[in-house]
């Protein structure tokens, strides 16, 4: 298995997965993953827990591509088909591996729990294929060889898969040809269509690297791949070509890569010292949780209020209750004194509110659902907009949270 | 397209997607929407923005299936390549739709913006096929026949597909075979390996309905499908059955199909008339946030204090400096004051909190990472449990939140 893989087909294997119940997270990370070691993925399939289909999946996979990466079907139940399909596809039979029957007894045993029938079943290996460790769970994985590819299976749980793949198939891997590397340059404010319109010749299918753009929520992120014999090449393109997004689309630009607008908001808060705290209705702590989904955020966010019911909004924020009772708790004046209150409070730089009707129920037509009003409060004063976003609670909820670190942000480059 | 379908692939198009830095979330929501229509769907597959890779998925997938969804490749740049692939993949030119150029008009006259070049590529459509309307976005949808399969062509935005699939595509897959209903009996606290030993019986392959089992971040749902000439009949058979598994787990079963874990307390506290307040160091929202996803939360949802400064967790929690000095912020004793002081600061019935280390960095080998401390403070007094949760940075968060939500859940049906 030294030899360099070229192209990789992942399969995700469930009956929850392929009927809709899950979202299959597996395969994106996968995909990610192997392009660092300089494999492309070229196709993601995903099937349920059907020996036949399993069986079918392993050898179109391995027909297509030299290297394939399944997810799934490893665990100790009834309907776990992996190792069954695997040694099927390879006209095998299934054979006990000691080693994984020892790593299990250990499992159990430090956990001070006996060891089930059921997760003895997930000691058995087609014969002729490798254990991989799980360090982390009880699926161990396999390492095998069906025709001309190297095929890895991994265990479904998202955490356990990511764990075996860093630890176990990475390094198998081998030295692979060019190194592909993916990037993204990501930006806020302007349309699909007008950012589209701004890079089309660098869009085009014959350009290198070629452009494309994917939306979420508000957030386009402009998608480019670079491959290089070695990583820094391909790191001086991506550079090259990032460069010339930035200049063309501008201040939209708010970060690259892993950054968000959440750690975009961090880092100018911290290159100014400045320190930042939260008081959301509407969004009930996502505005929190999203700030603090970056790690190290204790260096500038103090903390928030959710000021979900009116009268915490009055005694944690010092909104006024005449305000409160004459515009409604949705309103400019509240989002208002909301952020001043917020900021007041906590003795921060700057404070952010949002204050909005999240749906499906609550809105009249005065007021629709997805009226949201976001204030930032900073030392020059208080900016707040209104907003109208339409669309489920969930996604409601999330642009908002978007919109205001944008504003924060925005106001944070202005400062 | 009057005739039933029975099987489905879903096609998920995008270099985003096949690359990893997007997941996909689209063909999981078209599979359980088509399970809903008695159609069942076997395969997913993702490829990239590569004109040959999307004509060759279409002619795949049309020759497996009777039914072929597709999400993508519809925007207006240069990199979205769906209605060329599908006009290649049906031996037709693309011809300009003049009621997608007069929708695409109206659109942007609507928000007072004119219409670009990049815009009217949107309005081409393979000869012969049908556009279906998108009430909120730009890219039109395409209803086609290829072969024998139907094929419909939706936008990769999830909320421009969803809003598309229920106004338009849903009402046109004619009436099924069998309704076929999926549904899923959700359990938190014990492992999955015992929740598959009590039921092996019931997950077999020739088991009917036969269960299987997903895990995720600690909830172990047991899931499974019925098909019945009727709905009323197919849901007879979901009750039958999840009686079954209720029977045999017991109280770790917390709720089935939409419900969640701050559902469940949400139904519990509203059947008490009861209320809660949270207060959340390590989670920095997310607690809040999960409460408030649910609609209607405001009925027993106060709010809540992100403590996440040590300051903060004095000034609006009342937790006295000196605990805080001498235990430090991720102990028992602060847990518990933190509790303590959000049901009284809120005079909520009960109160949660959450102290710990989230990661990647701040552990000791005395508080090692995803050390946390959660507290249920409630009528009776207050519980503090310490967890040592292992895992990245947004796994021990979520678990967090699982964990305290399902003590609370817990002491609930005691109480």
């Amino acid at each position: 298995m030294s030899k360099p893989h070229a192209h990789a087909v992942v399969i995700a294997i469930g009956d929850e997965l392929v009927r809709g119940q899950c979202v299959d997270t597996n395969s994106a990370y996968l995909a990610d993953r192997l392009g660092e070691a300089g494999i492309r993925t070229v196709e993601h399939c995903t099937i349920g827990d059907e020996l036949p289909a399993i069986v079918d999946a392993f050898r179109r996979a391995a027909g297509t591509a030299d290297l394939v990466v399944a997810t799934g079907g490893l665990g100790p139940t009834e309907d776990d088909l992996t190792r069954d399909a695997l040694a099927q596809a390879m006209g095998v039979d299934l054979t006990l591996c000691s080693t994984c029957l020892a790593d299990l007894e250990a499992f159990f045993h430090e956990r001070g729990r006996p060891i089930s029938q059921a997760n003895r079943r997930q000691a058995m290996l087609p014969v002729g294929t490798e254990r991989l460790a799980n360090a982390v769970g009880t699926a161990p994985g396999i390492a095998a060889t069906l025709g001309s590819a190297a095929v890895f299976c991994l265990p479904g749980v998202p955490h356990e898969m990511r764990t075996m793949y860093d630890q176990q198939v990475a390094a198998r891997l081998g030295a692979g040809g060019n190194v592909i590397l993916h990037h993204a340059v990501h930006t806020f404010g302007a349309p699909e269509s007008e950012i589209g319109a701004t890079l089309a010749d660098l869009m085009t299918p014959d350009a290198h690297p070629r452009l494309g753009t994917t939306a979420k929520i508000g957030v386009i992120s402009v998608r480019f791949s670079v491959s290089g014999a070695t990583i820094e090449g391909a790191q001086a393109q991506i550079r090259q070509t990032s460069d010339v997004i930035r200049q063309r689309l501008g201040e939209i630009v708010f970060g690259e890569g892993e950054e968000t607008l959440a750690s975009a908001v961090g880092n100018l808060l911290q290159q100014r010292g400045q320190t930042l705290a939260t008081a959301e209705s509407c969004t009930g702590g996502l505005l929190g949780e999203t700030i603090t989904a970056v790690s190290g955020a204790s260096a500038y966010y103090l903390g928030g209020v959710v000021a979900y019911a009116n009268p915490v909004k009055q005694q944690f924020l010092d909104v006024p209750g005449d305000v409160l009772a004459s515009c409604g708790a949705v309103s400019e004046p509240v989002a208002a004194a909301m952020a001043q209150g917020c900021r007041r409070r906590f003795n921060s730089d700057w404070a952010l509110s949002v204050t909005g009707i999240a749906g499906p129920t609550g809105g009249t037509a005065d007021k629709p659902l997805g009226l949201v009003y976001l204030a930032v409060a900073g030392p020059d004063g208080t900016d707040v907009r209104r907003h109208h976003i339409t669309g489920p609670r969930a996604f409601v909820r999330q642009r908002a949270t978007w919109i205001i670190l944008n504003d924060l942000r925005v106001a944070l480059t202005k400062a």
